[in-house]
């Protein structure tokens, strides 16, 4: 990619992203403020801000009960046949529900219930910690010499994709993997992988939180069994909104929700004592869902459908190789180490640059020039761009304010022990 | 109970109640809707439709990611520690998360587990379905010829206090109760059970869903150990509000959450592969809770405290002991059965009357008569009074409305076998 790396280059190709007017869709109060962590929770749509305003007076306020009738009990099914378009899955297969962590709970000890005679689950030291502290809790539950095996990746960037498949074998229920890796941004092979899984005999779970909405999935071109992900990153449904759980069609009624919940019950009104599944993917439903943040992730659905993953996808590219192509010149020099996939076929939509003064870099981004990125430790800075509303112009400006910061050693003014929680 | 049956006492009752200024605290758009659902759907507080809108626009839409070192992260413990006061707890006994189903899974599981060497879990055939749908998937899951014991009340309305205690033995290792059931309104004496479920080792969980709000409860005083129950009921926290928990302080760092995930774990940021629980009540939160949907709960909760739960126990005993004196004169005659404890001691703020046509009664009072019930199976019209809004006024419009219903069978315009769902 041949680049200029003065601002006026990134004015043109804002100039001609087709992409540019859905940044007009979203709330942006400060027009200085670079906010380059859309990864972890993305800006609020101007039709969510609406919708809040009507589902609280008009529904809540004014329909009150009426309102689980009139659209409340269908939301989970709703939502999550809009979020199936962008992940290559039929409409029946995806619903919203709970937390990113309680629907992996849900879907590993269905399936590691589904292979009784395995006792490993595999899984990389990549994946998100908080899907591997469930996977804990969940073998603890279950027992019978169940293991997690995490398997290392070589250089903290790449997915140990051969070390995988090599390990995999008679033995191995689950694999269970993040498709694109929360600190590097590396994408796997989805389909790959499954295909190797297949051939063992195990099931295979993908998180999708760091794909949805900004790297194309297509679930059943790779006939994966089951996903899960989030709906508060790149979908742009606000602060901890619901998750959402992808079971394939020829599963759905072969896996058993250890949460056996009401709303997963096959007649929520006869208040029979016994639990009988519903049909369908709604079996895998427990309580009563939050109705307010559920319903919230429908306009930020609607804007990346929209918008089409495709397009989504070739500006993260471009944007994603133009922030690289700025590192190289102006921040390579400055000690910057590049840790993400250099090769964006294997790269999503963030990209994470090192440094020995990460922490106080990022603390000088945060609190005195107005970028907003996320930090991971040990000193990865997190350049989220999420193509809906990251302008080019964002890109820039934070690339040389970061340049600024270590020129000036402006980080200096921070104690190398403070904390940071972004 | 003396009373005269005409509408002007209804509104000389109103005039002389203290907590009638509270119900102009709550948005009211039709002011002829009678709405008798508050046990289900609590009303909506102005003070939180006004949050929601700072929630939205100036927390997510202004700070964003800041949003969760600002106030978000400390919200479970903080509504949770305001929830304690409600219910004779200490502040850090109380934490808000997921569902009431999603926590009574975890805190059933942790209860087996502390008994490893007892079978049998206590319940009733008043208790939520929900909840039994729950348990069922526990043992199901935990295995160990564990056994879910369902004690039948004998005359479905009042709870089987004494079969219960006469089943607790060696082999019990939990006794799981809805505090106040939701049918009927029986209030369990939770104090004696809890003592005598100790005496046999056993351990005790409350689900108060029908209970916090209206009923004044002191788990403390009762030295109970496990407690769940919703928000969205009496606490009017909005539909599907997330649940809160409550662990004895003694018994926290005794118990493992089953669910184990990020939000409970010691250091978040650190992102170590290996779970180690938070101290305290933390470790029972598993997975990013719903932001909007659980900030939301705080004003109704404070609108509780300051109206005080002694207050609002004595206004609906006097409006529940109004609406059975009402029945008994107006509605009884007509062939309405009084399906609630007539003790008020025994009784929570809901009044439960069946009908050879409930379930057509209901359906004029919600389609033509603008009055909103629920309906229980098979016949139960639930006439659920929240004492910080509903009026003497709106009871005694209910009760001549039902009585109208019958008077000239209005009922008769509907099929016997329409569906329900309130």
């Amino acid at each position: 990619m041949i680049i200029r790396t003065d601002a006026a280059y990134a004015d043109e190709l804002d100039a001609r992203d087709p992409l540019a007017p859905f940044r007009a869709r979203f709330q942006i109060d400060d027009p200085d403020l670079i906010y380059l962590d859309g990864n972890s929770l993305g800006r609020l749509p101007l039709a969510t801000a609406m919708l809040a305003e009507q589902l609280v007076r008009e529904q809540w306020g004014g329909r009150l009960i009426r309102g689980w009738n009139e659209s409340w009990f269908t939301a989970p099914e709703r939502v999550g046949a809009k979020i199936a378009r962008l992940i290559g899955a039929q409409p029946d297969e995806v619903i919203v529900a709970d937390s990113t962590s309680v629907n992996l709970f849900k879907l590993a000890v269905a399936a590691l219930r589904a292979r009784p005679g395995r006792s490993q689950i595999l899984s990389d030291d990549l994946n998100f910690p908080s899907d591997l502290y469930i996977l804990q809790g969940a073998i603890d539950l279950l027992g019978h010499q169940r293991q997690l095996e995490i398997i290392p990746s070589a250089d903290g960037i790449h997915g140990p994709t051969a070390p995988l498949a090599a390990r995999l074998g008679e033995q191995t229920a689950l694999v269970t993997l993040s498709h694109t890796v929360f600190k590097s941004g590396y994408v796997y092979d989805m389909a790959a992988l499954t295909a190797a899984a297949h051939d063992a005999g195990a099931l295979v779970l993908w998180d999708l939180s760091h794909s949805i909405g900004s790297v194309p999935v297509d679930l059943n071109g790779a006939d994966a069994d089951l996903a899960i992900g989030c709906c508060y990153k790149y979908l742009n449904g606000g602060p901890g909104a619901p998750a959402f759980l992808y079971i394939r069609r020829d599963l759905q009624e072969q896996l058993h929700n250890p949460l056996s919940g009401w709303m997963g019950q096959k007649n929520l009104f006869q208040f029979n004592l016994e639990y009988q599944p519903a049909p369908g993917l709604r079996r895998f439903l427990t309580g009563t869902p939050p109705v307010l943040s559920l319903a919230l992730v429908e306009p930020g659905v609607d804007l990346l459908l929209e918008a089409g993953i495709e397009a989504l996808r070739a500006k993260s590219l471009q944007q994603t190789e133009y922030l690289v192509a700025l590192w190289e010149v102006l921040l390579k020099p400055l000690g910057f180490a590049l840790n993400s996939p250099r090769d964006p076929a294997q790269r999503g939509s963030h990209i994470s640059l090192g440094h020995a003064e990460g922490l106080r870099i990022d603390l000088v981004l945060i609190n005195d020039l107005n970028v907003l990125p996320d930090f991971r430790a040990p000193d990865n800075i997190r350049l989220g761009i999420a193509p809906l509303y990251s302008s080019y112009r964002d890109i820039h400006t934070a690339v040389t304010r970061m340049q600024r910061i270590v020129a000036e050693r402006l980080y200096e003014k921070y104690a190398n022990d403070a904390p940071v929680v972004t």
